[in-house]
């Protein structure tokens, strides 16, 4: 695959012009690049910044509003809901996050539920946050239907990640999970580029295995452990849609192909206090014993290192904020005819 | 399997006469004996009254303690911190989400860690309890290692379940799921039964494939979509065992041959008032069209009905309660040899 490589504050800045080319403001524009250019740092393609063309295409079809309105519609200590008003998914999430965790101070945990939300990219992000403030951080999001029912062969409810964190010492611990094998989004990103997909990660609309991407998309992906796996995205769906007063299921509306109704996304929120149940301090260096344990345990044939959560994500991002981020050509060029439509500098 | 029909009413009063004899108080009795047989009502035996002989070898040796003792160590808002004293695990569970839910009620939701505390049975009958106060009720609990690290061929983590619950105008929707292909428990009872175990459940000590129940006791279980289901497990532990300082990962002694340690378990619970984020009658009535939408999707060839999470074990509950619970002969054996050893009379 053709790569380019680009710095990543560089990446950041142009996307962040970008999105202020359509009216948002900067504060917001920023959130918004930074999670994306996050995304492809860890090494997460299918969320980075792959999805400037659609996300622009949103804001410019005004289907996204580009104003940052929020309402909370309901606040008791430990609970937040909230009305993005059909603001940027990333925008809200930060500050739906952010809420979370100065809540949680006095709280000692908060909840908190989205409605009237857009697509929030990588959801690891939001967790991050609150492992940065020395919390416990829980997000999820429901999205477009992707996955089967256990025993149906048409998709009912999305790819609706979970994600976890726990700080430590150093590197925060970090789950960001799809239920399904992979994300759609990986599957959306090798029909981009072409690539066929392994046996596994997708079914056609008839319910057969293929390899082939643009089958896939318009089929589901396979939830991990079968009936689990969709159970898990179907709870997903009820915190983030029906709990927030979102849609859920198929009345998601589709972020790819309708440019006339609002995605109406849900997502909720969780952080935790950590000192309000033990010793923070003891609290990071048993997670940072827990990890050492795991490390030094005896390894399969073959495997080099045994990793924890987040820790394939961590490096790629340090080695990648020295290095640069290998941008596809396909993207690269994909973000050069944004800066021509939108009349804005092409500066990486 | 030879099996024999015993009503239930009848088995829950005798597990609960067999555990005052050891010591506790009815009331504590009654729960215990109550979420043992509920998960014998729901078909889920592995987590039944087949444990009765561990749970009160445990409690006549005083590795747990009989006597039913919680101390708050923390309290705020939205969060409770629990030392359990070595009570029963299932007692105490219990009374913490309880006091989850009344918590809730002020603050829209709470957050609970337990510490020093033992295996507490099905965790279903806890995120029941949420359902049934018209709540989202969700949580997770460890256990002594039995799924390797990814890359590792030696366990480190439980089989550490998550459940999480959802209120509708009928059936509560609940999911309950070991981070595994199967619960450990399904493996010990096969073992138990003499039964063999499909290929896909469990590995040996080795980290070979195995149908032998007895070598896969031994060695680990497979946990679904590889290192995600490791992923999950390792946060429940944080969740359970580290938040609340509790054991965590090896260091949690084993219930099974372990009399002179206490376990020190660790769980977490976490209620959800929904009335703090939308009205519960619109909730109820969204989740009630999600679970008929799903029903009327079109099934795969083979397939009579697409169920929602909970409603093969809820079918069963009602079945059962109707005409009896089918034990095998192997545990109903048991249960006898219990009313000899402890002088209870044998009253099923």
């Amino acid at each position: 695959m053709d790569v380019q490589m680009v710095p990543w504050q560089d990446l950041r800045e142009y996307c962040k012009n970008l999105l202020m080319s359509q009216g948002l403001m900067e504060e917001q524009a920023f959130v918004a690049a930074d999670n994306l250019v996050d995304a492809d740092l860890c090494g997460v393609e299918s969320h980075g910044v792959s999805r400037m063309t659609i996300y622009m295409k949103r804001l410019e079809t005004k289907v996204v509003s580009s104003k940052f309105e929020v309402k909370t519609e309901q606040e008791y200590p430990g609970s937040l809901e909230i009305d993005a008003c059909n603001s940027m998914g990333i925008c809200v999430g930060a500050y739906a996050m952010k809420r979370c965790i100065e809540k949680a101070k006095e709280a000692g945990s908060c909840f908190a539920a989205v409605k009237h939300s857009n697509h929030y990219g990588m959801a690891s992000y939001y967790v991050r946050m609150a492992a940065e403030q020395g919390m416990i951080g829980i997000t999820g999001t429901n999205a477009p239907p992707n996955i089967a029912p256990w025993g149906s062969r048409q998709s009912y409810v999305g790819t609706n990640p979970i994600a976890m964190s726990a700080p430590t010492n150093g590197m925060p611990m970090i789950l960001d999970m799809a239920p399904s094998t992979v994300a759609m989004g990986k599957v959306i990103l090798a029909a981009k580029l072409g690539n066929s997909i392994p046996e596994g990660w997708a079914l056609t609309k008839e319910g057969e295995p293929t390899t082939d991407p643009k089958l896939g998309m318009k089929g589901t992906v396979v939830p991990i452990g079968g009936p689990k796996g969709y159970g898990l995205s179907l709870f997903m769906d009820v915190f983030s849609g029906i709990l927030s007063g979102a849609q859920f299921g198929p009345h998601l509306n589709n972020m790819w192909n309708d440019f006339e109704h609002p995605q109406d996304v849900g997502h909720f929120f969780i952080a935790v206090d950590i000192s309000k149940f033990t010793d923070p301090g003891l609290f990071r260096d048993r997670v940072d014993m827990m990890i050492a344990e795991i490390k030094s345990l005896p390894k399969k044939d073959g495997v080099n290192e045994i990793m924890v959560p987040g820790e394939l994500e961590y490096r790629r991002k340090e080695e990648r904020k020295k290095n640069g981020i290998p941008l596809s050509t396909v993207v690269y060029e994909e973000l050069r005819a944004l800066a021509k439509r939108y009349q804005v500098a092409f500066t990486i």
